[in-house]
């Protein structure tokens, strides 16, 4: 078994030095600063539960390059059952963090390689693929958290690439004998920091002309060149200052991190160089990992976020003592439907799946299914929050602090006015941990994320055989006996 | 193979004289009345596909009891793969006929009945289940059409059965040696007219002290003592005085027709009878009945309706030349999330199915995926009409006819002026077609078909478990580290 | 006093011979045949409304041309008060027929005619205003009713009228010394075939070159040339065949009727043209009609129809036994947000209505509230219906008729068996009431009347100030102290 | 003229010295204090446009007691102008501050107690209604902050204030020859700290034996015995640690504070008691200014802020380089829509405002238009967020701060990719002000401020005439000629 524990990732870690800022401030070590300290804990509880006999059905899998037993985050779905136990750990993993799992998005975007460089090879008879699966036999063999990134910085979105600033978009600037020198920058990178690993992949399809933004590659964390400035709002102070992080809405694990990748003249040696140049090919990675993406973060992964909302607004309605009452029973039954709905969605798409293409041995969610898992999420999350928001009432954002508890002077009046059918303590907690989603980064980040509406919109129209269901009318009002 | 031909359907109905009414008159053929002359062609229509070896997969099953190919309409589930066929067939039998397929409330009636039978027997030791498959030897050796009823008429809804006209709900008046004698009625009964058989299940839980509600039996058609009352409302009269049935909106199999069967001292032998005073079961007999009912005529049936609301919807953008806009690609787009999202639920129901009750060897849908499925299939289809009508223009509710067209006076007006990107002939079949959905009976008829959204969410709420969400989201808001 | 009394109405529409066309028919005499008649009632009704001094306020108004008591319906809004009049109007008409009251579309072109005519005689010196006030003036003294039409036929909307049949839009075949001839036809037409006059608006914004479709003009009544060509659907056949009008959903004024009117080489006299050939003024007559009929059309008299269905689904909850379920009351509270929400748009574009143009002594409703009015009730309209087809039941469409009640053979049954807490021809009769409405036309035609909601959001979008939006942010953002 | 200046009010604030704590710490100098400084300038800001001649119309008003020019924060409505005026007042400020103006809850109080004091000498020969009147001219000529509180801390929702801590809610625990000590708490009071007086209405409808609970009165900030605790979140952290405000969202006011006001025997004299023991008065108190409190702060208010909203998101679509996409706009007319529906529901319940009591010389808003000013808000303003959060991309809760694009090591980088088709700097700051709502307390805030969707929905129903519309709906249904 390849499958390394929590402590050899906490050791690998702890020794990285990547330029990372947070706050405007450089980060000397990752394990001490709040911020980053959250996101190695998150991703660390995902080494614990790989390793959890309990789980090992989600958690982990068979390699289909060595057969050895690897973390299902560095799996490639071999059929729809991968696909299905694939949603479920998104879905898990949201519930034990109720926040990021980071390795989630590089993931999503190793099938997408797998199936994509296989294509290019056949077509074009290069050998991306033999280098994709070199590369993936050695994360697998060291358990790497390999993160991805997609999202480029993009200036004005009405211009192409070379119309602007031509760092926009991350892209070739040199080809050398043993490799590239990339410039350019990736915004949303989530957990690329405190990863071993930062794959990156095209994030617009490409015309001809932009044949130096046709790249796709993977690097060492803290590689030479790489600049990581973190996201920085009014959680990333409440974290950064907090005497006690029992006093926070998701204390060990925080709101999703988030950091952009600026890249300053980095070099990628070839072998680690997964497309360079073949433009017609990066509408399909980006089509690949977009339906994986959103099966799981789009929609398993939300399904674990709404497991968590639905159960602390529930236990408030219970603290509030209104539980009972059949306009709460209502919404409650409204969120409950609104989440499985999400869940419905990605389940069909992993059932629908199918292997993408052809012949690759990859195995693909159904384009429409998993679209719509993201689509019907977008506006569900949102809705969820407002329910929440709703029963938890007004206390959800007017309420003091666990500190005023615990000052002498004011700690008797906190206790007695913040009680309910339960102790202060106990209702402060769960509704500072409501707090951190109804008044929180969730309800966009939970919308961009893996794309918005419109983007799946597109997709779901262009896949539809609009053309069948046009005959099937037209048979039905042209009927004659 | 016992599948039976469409001509042994056509002369087995052709001699049927049940006690039937219309419009306030007694009809005397059915085959010639043009509204149980739809009902016919809808069920006949069945029958040709189901001989059609394009459709076998879908259409027929082998029976578990006999080991041979049945029709799936008479099939009981063994496994998660007979819940997929089975939704596929409600899906491509609503795309085929535009309107119920009249065999579908038996169908959904009989796996309930094969479980419901067989736990009470384990149970009780009673012997209906062996009754039970008597009953559906007979049935899928003969190939019937087994109608199926459940909704009492209720009368005043605030009472109980025997706080009111005993009568409000279907019961037992007298038990005799060879079988009960049953009084009361059924509303909104699809197909029971032309069906061979006419299945009754107990449509209220029953409580103690109304044992002799806890009745399930089945009856041929025409049974003594048996009245039909048919709908009827302005399509009806469309139907029943059209010179010719090209003019209308779905030409051969109209809009939907049910009927109230009244039960006026109905005799039932034992070997008809599958329940009788075991209260404690009916509420499984309703929730078996219910979820299946969900996931096909609620969720399945109503999507392969959207696929041809869709079509036809298309199909006049294109006419009317407007197809390209954004905002009626944004709209067709909505259309097709909806109309996906019923899909979702139903396979997912279909896909997280399992033995109910364990030992029995039936399999049932899920119950949260599949009460799921027919929720949003409520609010979505309202919304795929206005979306539709929106779209379509106010012509779809001003348009003169095609009488008009034909009518030397002012043909050429008609055939000048209801022209767009295509002739006015063509344009008013599919806009025919069009008002038979957006200015019909299906908004209802889909909303209260299988239940009303009140039921599934009373189900969605008791079936989540609400325990396991609120542990997830303590945890969390008390972690340490 | 120079209102007429019902009977001179009735006199009227006696003579009148228009060239009618209904179901393929020539329909002889408008006041035998059941459709028109229906028609034909609406509008008297309106004329013992306006009548009758408990409703004078609403339904009369002083003439600003003579000073004389006139209908309301023929009058031009002089003040803010005349709008809110105007809308208390609107809304009662609806209230008390539950249909079209014909008199709508005519009444909101008049102020739109004498606003527009102003300023063109203002900015261009012709004197269409004072032909206008000249007609008027005689409209108001013999109380005509006055049909308004508006939407061309269009056929293919990708082009514009000279790009495809030129008949597609109304049009001026020729300018002769003492008028213009008139081909082409207007759809959807309101009243048309039982008003005294019809009147007619150019329903596109005309180009150059497009001169001849800049027009306006009124004529009477089945002028030569004119042909009336009625809607025809499942409910015209409906009361066209019934015994019993009593049996039908709303007896006496039933569904709205409009028609297709057809103008093949129409003479109109030059003291009847209100604009030729003017077309930078097209797109100002259009608006201030649409602005004006957005708050009268699009959202008082939906308000009106609105509190109708409201009244009949709470009776039938009463009937059920169901009006005090909490699910219920928060469903007839969602209709009454809804309805309500719609009349607080139409009573702000009223309150916030001014001049239009300055000078020109005309008041119109604000751009912003009445098309906002018209706009959400689009959506709201909808899903009233929805939920009072959730609240009644699925027996809303398959409720047998009242001849099943009659007949002797099953009267007993469905006496017996349609009954609630009350007997069931009260019931029978309230649920047909719905059917009408919720298995009806209402929906689409409400969506479409006044123009759908695409219309509105392009008006909504155009007459915002988002400039003064975007400074205000700005400002707030770059603040300092 | 009785108008202070804002540097009265800075003097007055300057020398309070209330116990105020936040975060665990006590406050020694409002003024010093990042957070309660921030309340202190919104305030300050509305002395500043009360003075200003542009503003006078709607910012002042002569007093009906004086006859004296006042602020229209200490105004008792006269008439439905001034209802109008009053609730341009609530959407200017909002405009002006981008959060609470503090003075808001206090102002509405005032008509409540006027128009129930009144009542209460008329009914019960009490003197109430003089008492408050020589307070009002007191606050009037002084022209003083009055903030206003009513939500009890209400502990288990489930239970009487008698069934449980009785402290559970504000009562009277003695009464004195000269007044009553008063115990209790009351949240969610905003702007209470920093205002000149403290007014506290009854937060629930007092049943018999609840005398004590039963009470209204108003004390100087700072009285004996009260203690403030501020609501402390992370957006509390964000402003207490900032080395520079222009990093905020709202540099200047922030988002909105409020806190918790205990009263531990607080002594009050009678002549600043408004009601004591008047059970029956207390629902009233509640309604009166709950409608008051709907138009505007639910209503009104949020105008102003969506007005915001939609402006900075607008911006934001222009520096993206897509606010010209039919999607984008699409999506920004929903937002007006959404926006000016609230709007035309806050001037309706104006426009239809009348004398509540009659006789009393105090205009109320139209029950039903007001508190569907605030129903239709609570839904659209989470909407409005999400369609900013939509429009705005994930860069609104992933970005960097200023204090990145001030660093000298990684500047240039931030400048250079967070450009886009304006300079960083400049698309950052409308982006962290998005982030401020979007990622914010505002969704839940303006849902609960002036009461959550379910207290809206029954006042909706209790006060609809359901009788008037079955009325109309029965005659139209059995209707005969």
């Amino acid at each position: 078994m390849t499958l390394k524990t929590v402590d050899d990732y906490r050791e690998r870690v702890s020794k990285l030095r990547p330029k990372f800022f947070i706050g405007g401030k450089r980060v000397e070590s990752l394990n001490d600063h709040p911020i980053s300290r959250g996101v190695i804990e998150a991703t660390a509880k995902i080494y614990e539960l790989t390793m959890d006999p309990k789980y090992s059905e989600v958690m982990t899998a068979k390699s289909h390059l060595t057969g050895e037993t690897i973390s299902r985050s560095l799996h490639i779905h071999q059929n729809t059952d991968d696909l299905q136990r694939r949603l479920d750990m998104a879905r898990m993993n949201s519930q034990k963090l109720g926040t990021c799992n980071y390795r989630c998005p590089g993931n999503e975007m190793l099938p997408s390689l797998a199936a994509t460089t296989w294509e290019m090879d056949r077509d074009l008879g290069t050998d991306y693929h033999s280098r994709f699966n070199e590369y993936l036999k050695y994360a697998q063999k060291e358990d790497l958290v390999v993160s991805g990134s997609v999202t480029d910085t993009k200036g004005d979105r009405s211009k192409r690439p070379l119309d602007q600033d031509p760092d926009s978009y991350v892209h070739i600037v040199e080809r050398k004998k043993d490799g590239v020198v990339v410039c350019g920058a990736k915004q949303h990178s989530t957990g690329a920091y405190v990863a071993d690993e930062n794959l990156i992949l095209p994030g617009l399809s490409c015309q001809k002309g932009e044949e130096d933004y046709a790249l796709a590659f993977v690097v060492p964390n803290g590689t030479e060149g790489i600049t990581y400035i973190g996201q920085y709002n009014a959680y990333s102070v409440e974290r950064e200052y907090a005497e006690n992080l029992h006093y926070l809405g998701n204390p060990i694990y925080g709101q999703r991190e988030t950091s952009l990748i600026v890249f300053d003249h980095v070099f990628v040696p070839w072998e680690r160089v997964f497309m360079c140049g073949e433009i017609e090919y990066t509408q399909r990675f980006i089509s690949r990992f977009a339906k994986t993406h959103r099966m799981n973060c789009g929609g398993a992964c939300k399904v674990g976020f709404m497991d968590l909302i639905i159960g602390a607004t529930e236990l408030i309605a219970e603290y509030h003592g209104i539980s009972r009452k059949s306009h709460i029973v209502q919404k409650i039954t409204r969120m409950i439907q609104l989440n499985n709905t999400s869940l419905a969605c990605a389940v069909s798409a992993a059932y629908m799946g199918k292997e993408d293409p052809p012949g690759s041995g990859v195995f693909m969610p159904d384009d429409a299914m998993s679209n719509l898992s993201k689509l019907n999420t977008n506006e569900s999350f949102w809705e969820v929050l407002a329910l929440a928001g709703d029963i938890a009432g007004g206390v959800a954002v007017t309420m003091p602090s666990e500190m005023d508890l615990e000052n002498p002077e004011i700690g008797d009046y906190v206790s007695k006015y913040l009680k309910s059918a339960v102790p202060a303590k106990e209702r402060m907690r769960i509704m500072r941990f409501l707090q951190n989603w109804v008044a929180g980064l969730h309800g966009v980040g939970t919308y961009q994320g893996a794309g918005p509406s419109q983007n799946e919109m597109l997709i779901l129209y262009r896949v539809t055989d609009l053309e069948e269901k046009k005959r099937m009318a037209e048979e039905l009002a042209n009927a004659y006996y």
